[in-house]
C-alpha cells in the first residue's frame, strides 16, 4: 500500500471519527435543553464499542445510542473502522477486488427516529473504502411522516447550497441517485422526502474529501434547525400513528434493501450496530 | 400438460381454498368466543381478492384478515393460485424450468400474532408447485414469547404423531430442515421453537397429498387446543413488550430470509398479502 493511501485512510477516519463526537454531543445537548424545558430528567447517550474479531486485528468501531429519549426516541451514531478479506460472494459486487480481495473501510452513520411525529426521521452517512481502488460513498436524507412542504423545501435548499459549492453538478445527480435508491419497489413508494446519496466517488481526492466534510456539516446544520424549530410543536394519536406505520415501511427498506446493512451483515460487522438503524417502535396494518 | 397434472393442480388448490375456509371461520369463532367472555363486540374477517394481472389471466388469490382482534391480534389467511413465467434471474433457483420458465403454483399460508403474549405465533404454509416438475412444500412452526416448556412438548408431539402415520422417517427430518431455515443468521437466534418445514416433496403424488392434507389439519388442531387452554390467562406490560421485542425479530426473518416473501415479490404477486405476516407492532432496542 502506497504512504499515500495510509495518509488518506487515516485523515477520513480521523474526520468520521471527530464528526461523531460533535454530533452525538449535539443531539444529547438538544435533547437535554428540551428535557429541562419539559421538566424531565437527564438523558445520556450509551457508549458501545466493539471488535470485528477476537483474534485478528481487524479493527471494530464505536457506537452511541440515545434510547427512550423525550425528543429523540432513538439516535443512533455509528463510527468504525475495519478490514478484512470480501468472501467470494460479496466480492464480486465491489470495485477494485478482482485481484485482491482485500478490503478497508471506514465511515459513519447515523440514524434519528423523533418522538414527535412532527419531526422526520433523519438518515446520514459518509464512508471511505479502499480495495485496490479507494472512494467515498454517503449521503443524507429524511423521512418525514406528515407532509409539511416548506421543511422539504429547506432541507433540499440547503443541500443544494452546500454542493453547488464544490460542483454544480452534484445536486441534480445526486438527488436523482437518492431517489432511485431510497425506493421501495414492491410498495411503489418512495421511503421519504429524499435528499442525496453518492457512491464509488474517487476523481480528485482532495476535493472528494472536502466534499464528504460539507456533507457531514451541511448535515448537522438541517437537523438541529429543523428539529429546534419543531421540538415543541404538539401532537395527537393519530399522527402519531401515521409515524408507526410510516416506520413500517423504513424497517422495510432497511431489512430488504439498504446496501449499507448487506455490506455488514455480509463482513461479519457488529450486528446490533448495524440494526441500530431500525425504528424503536414500529406497527404494521 | 398431462391430463393428470391438470387434476393434480385442481386437487390442490381446492384443498388449499377449502382449507383456508375452514381455518379462518374457526378463528373468528374462538375470537368471538372470548369476545362474548369478555363482553366485547363481534369481529370479522375482511376478505380481499386480488388478481396477479389485470391483462392476462395469470391467477391471483383471496386473503382474509382478522385486525385488532381482542384475542387475534392479527391473523391472515391467504389463499393463491397463480401461473406465469419466471424472471431469468428467479428462475435458476426452481428446479424444472431449465426448458421452459412456465410455472403455476397454488397454496395457503396463515400468520397470527396473538394479543395475549403467553400465547405463541404460529404460522403455517402449505403449497404445490408446477413447472416441468411437481412438488408440494410447506410446514408449520411457532414462536413463543414466554418460555413454556410443556406447549413446546405438546406441539412437537402432535407434529410427531401425524408425521408418524405417513412415515417415520419425516419428523425428525422436517424438524430439522425446520430449524435450519426459521434461523437468524445475523443474530445467532432460532426464530421461535421449530415445528417442521418440507419442500420439493415429489415423491409419490397420492401420499404426499395426503400428508399435506394431514398437516393442515393438524395445524388447526394444534393452534386451537392451545390457544384454547390460554386464551384467559392474565398477562402485564413487560410480558407484553418481551412480545413486541421477539415479533422485531419475526419481521426481521421475514424481510431479510424468508424464501415465501422473495418468491411473492419477485413473481409480482399481491405486496399486501405477501406482507400481511408482518406483526402488527413491533419493537427494536
Amino acid at each position: 500500500m502506497s504512504h499515500n493511501t495510509i495518509i488518506k485512510k487515516k485523515l477520513a477516519s480521523n474526520w468520521f471519527a471527530l464528526l461523531s463526537d460533535v454530533i452525538y454531543l449535539e443531539i444529547e445537548k438538544i435533547e437535554n435543553e428540551y428535557n429541562k424545558k419539559k421538566n424531565k430528567k437527564y438523558k445520556y447517550f450509551e457508549i458501545k464499542e466493539w471488535k470485528k474479531s477476537l483474534f485478528k486485528n481487524e479493527g471494530g468501531g464505536k457506537f452511541r445510542i440515545l434510547r427512550n429519549g423525550n425528543l429523540f426516541e432513538k439516535v443512533g451514531v455509528n463510527f468504525s473502522e475495519v478490514s478484512g478479506k470480501f468472501d467470494k460472494k460479496f466480492k464480486s459486487q465491489i470495485p477494485g477486488t478482482k485481484k485482491n480481495s482485500n478490503y478497508w473501510a471506514s465511515g459513519i452513520s447515523i440514524v434519528m427516529h423523533m418522538k414527535n411525529p412532527h419531526i422526520p426521521a433523519f438518515h446520514f452517512n459518509t464512508r471511505f473504502i479502499s480495495t485496490s481502488k479507494n472512494w467515498f460513498g454517503g449521503g443524507m436524507d429524511m423521512t418525514p411522516c406528515l407532509k409539511d412542504k416548506v421543511e422539504e423545501k429547506f432541507f433540499h435548499n440547503k443541500i443544494k447550497r452546500m454542493c453547488n459549492k464544490h460542483n454544480k453538478s452534484y445536486y441534480p445527480k445526486y438527488k436523482k441517485l437518492c431517489d432511485n435508491y431510497f425506493f421501495l419497489k414492491h410498495r411503489n413508494e418512495t421511503r421519504g422526502a429524499g435528499g442525496i446519496f453518492f457512491d464509488y466517488k474517487k476523481n480528485n481526492w482532495q476535493k472528494d474529501f472536502n466534499f464528504v466534510i460539507d456533507v457531514g456539516l451541511c448535515f448537522l446544520d438541517c437537523v438541529t434547525s429543523i428539529i429546534r424549530k419543531k421540538m415543541l410543536k404538539k401532537w395527537n394519536k393519530k399522527q402519531k400513528n401515521i409515524q408507526l406505520f410510516k416506520r413500517g415501511r423504513y424497517a422495510e427498506f432497511n431489512l430488504i434493501y439498504d446496501r449499507g446493512t448487506k455490506f455488514g451483515l455480509s463482513t461479519g460487522g457488529n450486528t446490533e450496530a448495524i440494526l441500530m438503524s431500525l425504528p424503536p417502535s414500529v406497527k404494521w396494518s
